[in-house]
């Protein structure tokens, strides 16, 4: 009935991704021992009990707010467990408070933890705050991510819109390097109706309609404002699409099929080393193996420019003593 | 991949409950094909870009602030579309505001899905505006229900607490009538660890714990104050639960398959005839068949209580307005 009777830590599960976070791994029937932790034990106990009133069959859920207690035993981790993005805040402004709350799930983890076989780090700046859990976790790279998939579901979205098809008829869609302003936004690869990208940005047309070089600019650009353009919307930054896809994350990490949204991962050598970055992966029994993004040389450009913005805010985690300088990593880190 | 490829109306999927509702139809594999409808704008706008960015595959997912064109051709209607209770508010205070949203909903029924097999109301008092919408939607009362379930799912909570069991090994709970601070908490039918409570009460233990006649008291005031508490600890009427149990409910019903909580379902004769109240369902190809609940004399007296508060209700919405007299149901709705 459920994919995994494993236990599954939810880190911020008295919040809005987490307590979504718990109904969909239920919901999905993708695991159904859960263990919410929130340090705000009133809304907690609500979101506990809410859950419990869902009534899902089998379900084994506990509640607490000491984090070892949640992690003790977990195969799994999803933390959305950070500061929310507010109206008006970029993803960075939230950095170092976030990053410290990185840095001890990180601790907990290698205390509490050490086995865990797949960590999803979700709270923003998702790329650094995920580095930061991977390098104070202990945990081998291939069994810690970030969600980076939203980007590229929103990428869809926008095409599918503009052009008048279902989502499902855009393939392809992805933006690599880091989840904020700076993201690569690929063309190479997409295809909407069965028209590649790039031939339609040359001319041709998919159902009947064509998108101009200026109109591509403005659906990058509504990618890249897409989560600011809900939180316009609604109130309050999105929360049901990043719990789905967390969700979605790591049950293709438990099946090892295939997960067809970019997914955060570190990379040790090549030409984007020592960050976590939004690039596309396979999963199999041993964790995530991550692949370099290819595309034509505009999006490596932008890939390259991402990458620099991602190690600048690396660097200043770094500089504010939250993350050891790059050639410490192995000192507290080994595996990595 | 879904269990159904008809079209789902959601009512009010700009709300908390709402657009759950939506995100659980889709990742229970429930039913891919939703139109969304909400008065506002830029909420609804926010949640249906919030669905879309979740990625779910075949999905078809519309959303319009006209709610004709949400139920055109839809077979499947599930409506939260009232306003929430607030702290301190009783579900009745909510009584005539919502009661006008019911008649209009279910005139629109009447006008635009004269042909829906199912159509689940939410919002409270939900025995009342259930009861309004089917009387104004002129469909069979075996096509129209209200969640009903959740006073029972915190019953069988409540009980897996006091034992200290998992909630799957207390059976049997159910509250009948109105879902409301008149509910009727049966105790016949529950086991605990395989114990009769009525067993209990009268001296047993399961799971090397007792129930005293007043512990059992508190058990079911914490039942009907469920709802209120969940306000207290997350600062919000609950919004998971309402909305899963009711996916659950259509599951059932597009499956035939067993539903194990009560429903809201209308009587035409016999004991408790002319409401819409809890009660034991089964669902078949034709829609649901309501049995008459059955208890010890304490149960049923309790249920009669109940189920006077409920006509209370109804005469009260009756003198407003919204609700011909009962005598006169049949002019309007002549499947009644």
């Amino acid at each position: 009935m459920y994919l995994t009777t494993r236990k599954v830590a939810v880190m911020g599960a008295a919040g809005a991704i987490g307590s979504n976070v718990v109904q969909d791994l239920l919901s999905t029937g993708t695991a159904c021992r859960i263990a919410m932790y929130d340090p705000y034990a009133q809304g907690l106990e609500g979101a506990a009990q809410e859950i419990h009133h869902c009534a899902y069959p089998e379900a084994e859920i506990t509640w607490t707010t000491d984090p070892g207690e949640a992690l003790a035993g977990a195969s799994y981790v999803i933390s959305s467990g950070g500061a929310p993005r507010k109206e008006g805040m970029t993803r960075e402004d939230l950095l170092l408070g976030n990053c410290e709350i990185a840095r001890q799930l990180g601790l907990d983890i290698a205390r509490y933890a050490p086995e865990a076989e797949f960590v999803v780090v979700i709270f923003n700046p998702a790329d650094i705050t995920g580095l930061v859990t991977l390098v104070h976790s202990g945990l081998p790279a291939m069994n810690v991510t970030t969600l980076a998939a939203l980007d590229s579901t929103r990428l869809r979205s926008a095409l599918a819109a503009h052009f008048g098809v279902l989502p499902d008829a855009v393939t392809g869609c992805a933006t690599y390097g880091g989840h904020g302003e700076k993201m690569a936004v690929f063309k190479s690869g997409i295809n909407v109706a069965g028209v590649a990208l790039t031939d339609i940005l040359a001319g041709a047309s998919a159902n009947g309609r064509s998108l101009s070089a200026s109109e591509w600019e403005a659906v990058k650009d509504a990618v890249r404002g897409g989560g600011a353009h809900i939180i316009k919307l609604r109130g309050r930054s999105s929360f049901q699409s990043p719990a789905h896809q967390s969700v979605a994350m790591l049950r293709a990490r438990i099946e090892c099929s295939a997960y067809p949204w970019p997914c955060g991962a570190f990379f040790a050598d090549g030409p984007y080393a020592n960050v976590m970055m939004a690039a596309p992966v396979a999963f199999s029994a041993h964790g995530m193996v991550a692949n370099v993004p290819s595309g034509d040389e505009e999006d490596t450009a932008a890939l390259q420019d991402s990458y620099s913005h991602i190690c600048a805010l690396r660097d200043e985690v770094i500089r504010a003593g939250l993350l050891p300088p790059v050639g410490e990593w192995g000192a507290i880190n080994a595996r990595l």
